[in-house]
């Protein structure tokens, strides 16, 4: 079985063995990506970004885990595959950042 | 080519094409994460958790695609594979929430 | 001395005692507000909006107070008053936002 | 009248203008917080920390009176005052950071 589908079925089976579905609408999984992102920048807080490459590889490795697992959640509920939506919205910044313009800077595709 | 080594390349070579791999340290990926889910959640805001499955499934798409890129880059930064994580994370959990006291409740495992 | 000024020097005490000037950069306040209000709404995660405020008080406190704290440290190293900045935003709020268009209505200023 | 007064008085006169007192339950007011805390962040995306005091203060002053304008409304919905629950935290953080152990370091009070 594939990495994927494998992840998507333990997750579920994992929520499902502790009768959570019921918390998990659209709008508490969204809630939970946000605070579990929150974490994952807590361990860049106050350190140089020039350093933030140096992070505890075990700590990112969780809260970035986190931030996952809820987002596959949400895919799944929705009936998404997480690379066919990225690689759509890649097509769609390519609109908005073309490599001319955008080229260098960090400005937002507004500001362009 | 298998999609989730499709969608890394797309994202690098989007990346590396405007010259934006400067910009992309780990604490300003994670802080991307961390504004691309705040967008996710505008979706809901001021919304009833009841009715938040019936969102916008465009704009779902775009902003999970969001948070989704930011995680694929920053996992791809240190080398870690997304579903690896996941799946470990998994285990771990089960054993900060086990089943027979994790059932039904959605307290913080601190308070089980 | 009013509360508010003393709420300031009390902060500016609290970190200069610390020697925590050094960290205390716009980027990390920034980062800090948005860290602290993720704590917050972990209060509310998995929960009733319609129960919402039936949360634990002592924890709101501290959670709250947080994102004040730091929002406060944020105003200060700008020389802004926080009274005089929500004022003039609910004036510029109410140019987005007339009362005919956005009476009962959650939609943003954009939707209207 | 004393100027914190007003604003509360402001921001009510202008939510129930509208009718969305029904919209500001504790959970979406703390959402609001996070989403308004991630916009400000945004000014600093992918910007250098030591040139972040350098931001678009027109901008700042907008995005932090959205932080600070829904913390007071959930303040006041809880009869909390801002500066009482600020300075009540400042001598809890003393405890968890004594200035001994936290003088010039960035850790968490868990790792002094």
């Amino acid at each position: 079985m594939d990495k994927y589908k494998q992840a998507i079925e333990e997750l579920i089976k994992f929520r499902n063995e502790r009768d959570w579905e019921q918390f998990h609408d659209s709008k508490n999984l969204a809630l939970a990506i946000s605070i579990e992102a929150a974490e994952l920048n807590e361990l860049f807080l106050w350190k140089k970004e020039s350093e933030s490459d140096n992070v505890n590889i075990e700590k990112l490795k969780e809260e970035l885990a986190d931030v996952l697992s809820f987002s596959l959640l949400l895919a799944e509920k929705h009936n998404l595959d997480i690379f066919d939506i990225v690689l759509e919205k890649i097509k769609r910044n390519a609109e908005k950042y073309p490599v001319d313009k955008a080229k260098g800077t960090a400005k937002k595709y507004d500001e362009l």
